[in-house]
């Protein structure tokens, strides 16, 4: 249960069988900082390339193909008071030759980040918006482990090891689960945003550097097909693709699989429970995979299953 | 502002250009019954077709082609203890090919529906499922205004005039925008469902006869491309098509000359504020067309147009 | 066996149970005449609204909803010379944003049509494609039948009774399979096309009145659920949805489906001969439904099925 | 204008950066031998992993990122008599739910295939399509260069370097260019077909070994965004995404780059070309990414462009 502190200096554009940066157990924490969609760092100066440079790999000891590598956030702090978007609505979640109006001249967007106060206000005072201090909801845009069959994926999009989901809800607390292709799982991470709406429709969050704390622990023999995630609230399934309705298929089927492999819940309660409480959320929609998200409140299955997971 | 009460006795499986069944005006509020979608009313007596029979269509005195429809739901209340779900979430939202596990015999699922407690319980004790009081949130699948052109669109399906969106926020207090496409609307209703899952995925919701009341109202002159709805928290717009990605499309689309041209938010605070605060639901993935809609806080837009809709 | 001469003077944007102009037997022929897709006739005086106005439609008589019409087009052949094009390849098959080049203040381009030689001209000299006689292939953009359930559906769009599906190969000489949903299947054609790129891109052919003749027969008790079509050399079936994955679902199924249960081929020659030999051609990319037809040569059928029908 | 002959003994299931196995100059040819999708060789024995082994690659001398590759294909002959298939279209070409009918036991075919008489023999006389000598046209599934980014791209899928496209006119003769992403261009190819159905439904064409010699050239400062070929009758260009009408969107906005680029054809009468004589081609509708075609015939494009090139 060791407590590791790591100060990254080399990152990545792809996920992929990369030479690990550090060593660590089922149940140690790692503390580290993450930079910016364009590799910038805490002290805005640039020291990777941009495209959502990865902090990583670590190699998780003992975690071998098959197994389900467990990641808990801790903690997710802007560790800078400047983050940027994009200022423009992507053409693809715009109707086909829908002539949008943009603002002239404008190519991206500084904020004034304040994590204290937990509020972002847009710094252009011609802009109605700069009247709004925008609650944030720290989040970590691109996160995944080594993908199999030797490909390294860019961090541009996502598949079944992760990558750049941009969900909202990859915030403090949260408790992801990915699926283990290679030895030592080789997590990444990196693409923090302040805050972000669904689908990440502009092309970014409120891009920003990051101190992240987060715990690794490991499930052995469990292989699962896309990520999960747990909160207190909800179990999470995540699936990455294109268009969005295979994005659906994928998360609905990884969702059926957990409540009848790990909860045990006969067929016709599965299906009746997603079809009378089922929710879905959307992650990015503007990378070359789309990211939709099944829910299912955990009330409800525990109220179904006398002994979950017994 | 006058208080109809409305007993129907003819039901529509297309929204089109019926004969209208009443004729209200503006401010006008009409209390009537909507039956299940097989067609059965609230003594459980087969009344009407199966596929989602429609009440009305009622015409709204004024209404002409280019003006918005509004309508607020006022109560919407099963009018009988007994409903109905499928018990098999459909192919089309599992992967292709995955061999989903069905309970043998199963064709279809009775629940009592309790509307005093707010809940609902599957009536098989051998399911595990039975022993969960499932909330109830009840809402109106299908309802919508005669379609341009002279079409008569099935309530299987949706487009721009509404339609079989099977949508949860359609509950009781929402308001929604209706474009116009013939004289007096024409407004049609039905399919009301005690609670559903988000894309209604096996099917159905909680399928159940209704109470509902509702008032109408007109906005001349002001043109909308694809339903719209508030509450007090939000505003929404409606995409109804295929696939899911094109829905986004229509909705945020439509969002954005909501919030320009009602609004008069300037081009970079519309992208800024979509673009770290806008949301998406899934309404129906399982007609012909599918159904997103895109939701916006209204406080946020409030905190930045010092005199909305001035 | 009549041949029946039809001059309309009614004509539908929308496919449903129009009142029929003409009733025919199973063997008869009609010569009758198609308006273009604005509405105008062989003397370009507009005599119909746009929007792909439809003759008919035709009651053939004893047909009933399961039967199969089918519907042979013996001549379909440009009744005037002048046509008329879209300059404008439509967003939707562009790349999100691409900032395509057009033609300044050009709204639509003209073409001298000469079926006698058989070519079509621009009638710009400006432009460089005027150097061109384009070899024509008249063909009929829309035709079907009335759908079930009451549905009235606009003939800018395509299911399963037919509709707008802009398929090239529906020309002088096809044969077609419709499903028929209602007493005397009530066929409506229009649409004509000098000559279509796949996918009808553009949104147009080149848009020009017919003069068109058609023999009608009956399949009874045959039903099918796509529009199947059959030339010397090819079976085709037809499917009309969106996105094209879809339209390939539905096409791909329905051709197993004439294999299996009109050919008894066996499933591993079904399989094994549609994975080496089937051939996907594109119809509409552009109606709100869109259109994929699956080919598959008649000599390889033949070869297999010793007594293919038998 | 060298002729090297290389036999290979490594192979790669991904497309990336590996050590090149072979220099080579444009203009020089390069004979070699490719193994079957499951890494047999024409000696039927397995001497690479399955999923698409590549044979190279080959480092382009001068090649740098920006210019374009091109490759003819001289040669493409089976060097063995056995080929196999798949004995199952895949789910995601049916209609969702679909219950297709499989011949039992049945896990892969073998096919007897003569290069000589140019035709293939399913072996499994209880099959009806035993009798059929099939017409082969060997084609390579499979091949591109290295992406950019530092990707290493599974042979499964496809994208804008290339990849598992499986597009049945990729065969003898077809000259292709390619994007060029890091020096020396790296191209890989494998994955050869006796012959194969448009989509490659089954998930295989006729799979086999194959000898082929190709030769390489370069376009110095000529970037391309997609792959595009050429044969003496057409031009097209390629389109590697999901779904299918993304493969279009991008197809045809790469032939509109061309036409206006490299034709210098002005807008109107691209727009109109394009419209009026554009054909679509489905490459494989079978792995993560899909393909289709853009085509043009030639003849076309050279009567209008009076001086093509110039």
């Amino acid at each position: 249960m060791a407590r590791h502190t790591f100060v990254p200096n080399t990152y990545h554009t792809t996920i992929g069988q990369h030479k690990p940066v550090l060593h660590v157990m089922p149940g140690d924490s790692v503390s580290t900082t993450t930079v910016d969609a364009r590799g910038f760092d805490q002290n805005d100066k640039q020291v990777a390339d941009r495209g959502n440079p990865m902090t990583g790999p670590f190699f998780i000891d003992g975690a071998e193909p098959g197994d389900t590598l467990v990641v808990v956030f801790n903690r997710i702090r802007p560790n800078r008071t400047r983050g940027f978007t994009s200022p423009r609505i992507a053409p693809i979640v715009l109707d086909p030759g829908f002539a949008v109006t943009h603002a002239d001249g404008v190519d991206h967007c500084d904020w004034d980040v304040d994590a204290a106060s937990g509020s972002a206000r847009l710094v252009e005072p011609r802009a109605q918006i700069s009247r709004l201090a925008l609650p944030i909801a720290p989040m970590i845009g691109c996160f995944g482990v080594a993908p199999p069959g030797g490909q390294a994926i860019s961090t541009a999009t996502s598949s079944t090891h992760g990558g750049n989901m941009d969900y909202r809800r990859f915030g403090e607390g949260i408790t992801v689960y990915l699926p283990v292709f290679v030895p030592g799982a080789l997590f990444h991470l990196g693409d923090g945003h302040a805050v972000q709406g669904d689908g990440e429709i502009v092309g970014t969050g409120i891009e920003i550097s990051m101190d992240v704390t987060f715990t690794v622990d490991l499930i052995r023999g469990q292989t699962i097909s896309w990520p999960r995630a747990e909160t207190d609230e909800h179990l999470m399934t995540v699936g990455n693709a294109r268009p969005l309705d295979q994005c659906v298929q994928h998360a609905t089927t990884e969702m059926i699989k957990w409540l009848q492999n790990e909860y045990a819940l006969d067929p016709l309660s599965t299906h009746s429970l997603l079809g009378q409480a089922v929710e879905y959320e959307l992650g990015n929609m503007y990378d070359p995979a789309y990211t939709m998200v099944c829910k299912l409140q955990k009330s409800l299955v525990d109220a179904i299953c006398a002994d979950p997971r017994g």
